[in-house]
């Protein structure tokens, strides 16, 4: 169904039929370098746009009519109609709910995320998953970090995928883009931070960093590529290697569970050590 | 390439190209009727692989000459000789290494687990995603879990993107799948676990529970479907509903990540239990 449907009695009137212009530049949304070229990227579905809305991040939203009826919140601010074959062309899922909307990008800045006194920062170096980085965006958001970190050579945080899988956190914290690791890392030890490398073939574990107090000041964890692990610079740049404790006969914990563990115990142990006083 | 190459001399001869019947009834396995009439699936790539050889429940490995060169020890008990056109009839990725491995399914049987003494089990109701499944299966491997239990309408654990995600971890320890819910948790009450519902909206969070030593026992976790959470028969059906305590703006964790912290917690406090008593 592509044939512009009567407005329903619930959502508000479109603003009019996409036009072919704002189509063309949102498909483009598609590619990295238009992403960066233009500053933009598409957010799919309620629950990311409603953060992309609530964090004034949404230049527009192309919804189809019955998506519009479904989420008169989302559109209040004015809508543009599409159908489902607009919809298919713009849309990384089948499960989109037919609601796109073009966001503006605010890249996190290392400067300012530094300057602010973070506690607890993730560093993803060279993490190439786009699932995985949304993951872990999302934990980090839940767990109250102050930013994520992605190195040079990591997946870029507009990615469709990295988006959805963020749940809407993308819109949430700084997520710094594109920088390098020598300088995250320099920039986080200035700023007082401990670097702890999660590796899954170090001695010491979360449980016993946790039980010395390791974990009560302020932490930045680095986490490696998905096959290879942290590079040797990176190891040898950070303070400590540490691993999730594992009891089972996995060797080790895909990237964003580790993520999710290891900052759930940072968290955890900052809240308990600041409650102490 | 689907000529047959020589074999070279760092890998054993294959025992010939793969025959049009084993290519015919691996190529079914991708369909879940299949895999269980057949109780086979299929494996791929050489880390799950190997987690298959070990296990004993490897029926037949077909490789690509290229892959058998460099993976001597997967082939060394027999291969079959594949190109990579019948590869690509099998394999779920593009990123499949050139191995695929023909395994017999061994179910989990939940009599059997209940009846070993499980001191943590996790429990799936009506999980949707492989992926998400096969990585809570890899996380309750790590964390040294007694079995993972799926209940009906949960994702098939045979699944292409289920074992890889598993990283191996279906080899490792008992999957119990298409169980009613009530069936499993009055066989995990009867016992002796405490049944222990993940809910993001819980009022009891997980450090408390673990500061109130609620964590040190018997314990299975209840995990819901990625949309709609857990049933309300099975809140009722559970002894606490729990949540991950989040600090931040996210609502929510996602259900392997959720699933990696409960696991983690109960893990080590129950580890820390048993070394203090």
């Amino acid at each position: 169904m592509t044939a512009p449907a009567g407005p329903p009695a619930s959502a508000p009137e479109p603003i009019g039929p996409a036009s072919g212009g704002l189509l063309r530049s949102a498909r483009r949304l598609r590619l990295r370098k238009q992403r960066l070229s233009q500053g933009r990227f598409l957010a799919e579905g309620p629950g990311p746009i409603a953060e992309g809305l609530a964090a004034g991040q949404v230049e527009a939203v192309l919804a189809t009519p019955e998506a519009a009826r479904q989420h008169p919140d989302l559109v209040a601010s004015g809508w543009w109609q599409i159908g489902s074959t607009e919809l298919a062309g713009l849309a990384d899922t089948v499960h989109s709910a037919g609601l796109v909307a073009v966001c503006w990008h605010r890249p996190g800045d290392l400067g300012q995320v530094l300057a602010a006194g973070p506690k607890l920062v993730v560093v993803c170096a060279e993490a190439r998953d786009p699932g995985n980085v949304g993951t872990i965006i999302r934990c980090a958001d839940a767990f109250g970090a102050d930013a994520v970190i992605l190195t040079e050579g990591s997946v870029d945080p507009t990615n469709a995928k990295t988006v959805r899988a963020s749940a809407g956190s993308v819109f949430h914290l700084p997520v710094v883009a594109q920088v390098g690791l020598d300088q995250a890392l320099a920039g986080l030890r200035q700023a007082g931070l401990k670097l702890l490398a999660a590796d899954a073939a170090a001695d010491l574990d979360l449980d016993q960093l946790a039980a010395e107090g390791g974990l009560s000041g302020p932490v930045a964890w680095l986490l490696g590529n998905e096959a290879r692990g942290l590079s040797e610079a990176a190891r040898r740049a950070s303070d400590q290697l540490v691993r999730a404790p594992m009891w089972g006969r996995a060797e080790s914990l895909n990237l964003a569970a580790a993520a999710a563990v290891c900052l759930y115990a940072t968290a955890s142990a900052q809240r308990a050590a600041s409650s102490r006083g």
